[in-house]
């Protein structure tokens, strides 16, 4: 969460920080996703890619709109934990030739990914009820929705995927 | 997932290479649980760390049954995810006072541990299987479940202490 926690005294402090660490994470998502769909070879990886990179758009916008709704500026803090995770990502798709299992470490990097921000979105809807914003969690709750929705979809594909080779 | 990417070429390869990466985080996390035990307060969230820190001594062996039963060296990869989780766990805890802000920040950062064991677990069992090695599957599975329910007890300890916090 990088390095303004020194100033979390309150809930409201932890909300704030945390919400500019799922913004920092939503933005450098954006940026890892092309990288992956241009990697992808499955079709309906490709395809859930691409649906979930505009979703993404649509993540960072909501997180903007609740910078705005709280009354706090939009900005990120620096997340060591997604930059892990996208650094895994990166490095594995660099190296894995064989596109069957490049397609296989795609949709775990993926899924890593998702996780990450289930478990982000899940604290923040919390925390906003917390303090009084149901407002706010309706809107971080649709966030958290899309990323449950997506993960289960990259689950569909890696056992279509499965399915499909042992019915080669 | 470190330096050995380059040499996956097969899905044993990738199996293997995300075994090395959740072996290497167990060991982080067993490093990391006794730091957050120290700084929580909430009785309940003690507890609850504990309990998990007798878990994951217990996961670490079924990871290394798994090795041996695959046929393979026992030994992490760098996984730059943990060591972020982690990093960030270590930040929030080492600058919050208040004790109530803390034991929030400590919940989170433990379910930020708990869905990134969950995703990792989640992929090895379906590869196991993939591969034809359901008794890996199911050792694994036994991990995935454990992780799956500290998650939902550390939610269930949230609710509590905002409860609580609204008795009073």
């Amino acid at each position: 969460m990088g390095i303004f926690s020194k100033d979390i005294k309150t809930m409201d402090d932890l909300f704030v920080h945390t919400l500019r660490d799922i913004y920092y994470a939503e933005k450098q998502i954006l940026k890892a996703l092309p990288k992956m769909i241009d990697k992808a070879t499955d079709r309906s990886l490709i395809d859930g890619l691409k649906h979930h990179l505009k979703e993404t758009e649509g993540h960072v916008q909501r997180v903007e709109k609740v910078f705005q709704m709280h009354g706090v500026e939009a900005k990120g803090v620096d997340c060591p934990a997604i930059d892990g995770i996208l650094q895994e990502a990166d490095e594995i798709m660099g190296d894995v030739e064989d596109k069957r299992v490049l397609d296989a470490a795609i949709i775990a990097a993926g899924q890593a990914v998702e996780h990450y921000e289930m478990t982000r979105y899940g604290t923040l809807v919390e925390w906003a009820n917390e303090l009084g914003r149901p407002d706010c969690a309706a809107e971080l709750q649709k966030n958290l929705d899309e990323e449950k929705a997506a993960d289960k979809k990259l689950t569909e594909i890696a056992e279509n995927r499965i399915n499909l080779q042992a019915a080669e």
